[in-house]
């Protein structure tokens, strides 16, 4: 999980239980390895652009996508995002909102930012499990992720 | 095919062959409906921005996500992908190029310009028809779009 040079989702989720749910419906399409999991907003930044215990890592070395819930602690996803697609190292990554909003504002802010997808969390167990499948599947086998 | 209000995928196509296995797969996972076909950059363009035989079309009236090759007749994919993510009107719909392009440049620029997602159209055909089936279903059943 923490071999950065071979990071190919960064999952950013604070809350344990869907955290849980995310990583089981992808180790069940398959893709459980090389995921990188940060638990707050500053963690995500303090990896995307390689500061703190992410020093050594390079930028471009980029995920093929970061899966980003909106309501985080001590960096909100909406921040995040608009660090991530502010900066030209790496705008170029792919970042899907995965949350439960679906307030509009959300949503407008969201694709005003730049961001690649947004995903509103469905309620129920197994339809939440074949929704982060798919995406997971699109993201890492069918997307042509940049570099 | 042309109720424009009903419109949910703008399909941007000059190949007469690749058109057909897409419409087809798109059928096949059930969303053959409310797809408009643009046959050139122009015509995309045209029906985007409302204009030519789209002048009575309302422009926040948006396709949940237009599929656009890169080479296309008189105004490559390119320049219209610029188009679209460079008006604050258009911005936020969901583009994702469907090629047979994987040069690093087109995927670099592609990105580069604010593309949602870049694939490269499978060569073998069963595997294209997968992999359209699964982007439709993705965009039109998984992803949340704009207004």
């Amino acid at each position: 999980m923490n071999d950065s040079h071979a990071v190919e989702i960064l999952l950013v989720e604070d809350n344990p239980h869907d955290l849980e749910l995310t990583l089981r419906a992808l180790k069940k399409a398959g893709i459980a390895n090389r995921i990188q999991v940060a638990r707050d907003g500053a963690e995500a930044l303090e990896f995307i652009f390689c500061e703190g215990p992410h020093a050594t890592r390079r930028i471009d070395d980029v995920p093929k996508v970061i899966l980003l819930d909106l309501k985080l602690p001590k960096v909100d996803g909406l921040e995040v995002l608009q660090r991530v697609k502010g900066d030209p190292r790496t705008k170029a990554i792919p970042v899907t909102i995965l949350t439960s909003s679906k307030e509009q504002r959300d949503i407008v802010e969201s694709y005003h930012l730049g961001v690649n997808s947004y995903i509103v969390k469905p309620v129920n167990f197994e339809s939440f499990s074949t929704a982060v499948q798919n995406l997971g599947l699109y993201w890492l086998l069918l997307n042509q992720p940049p570099a």
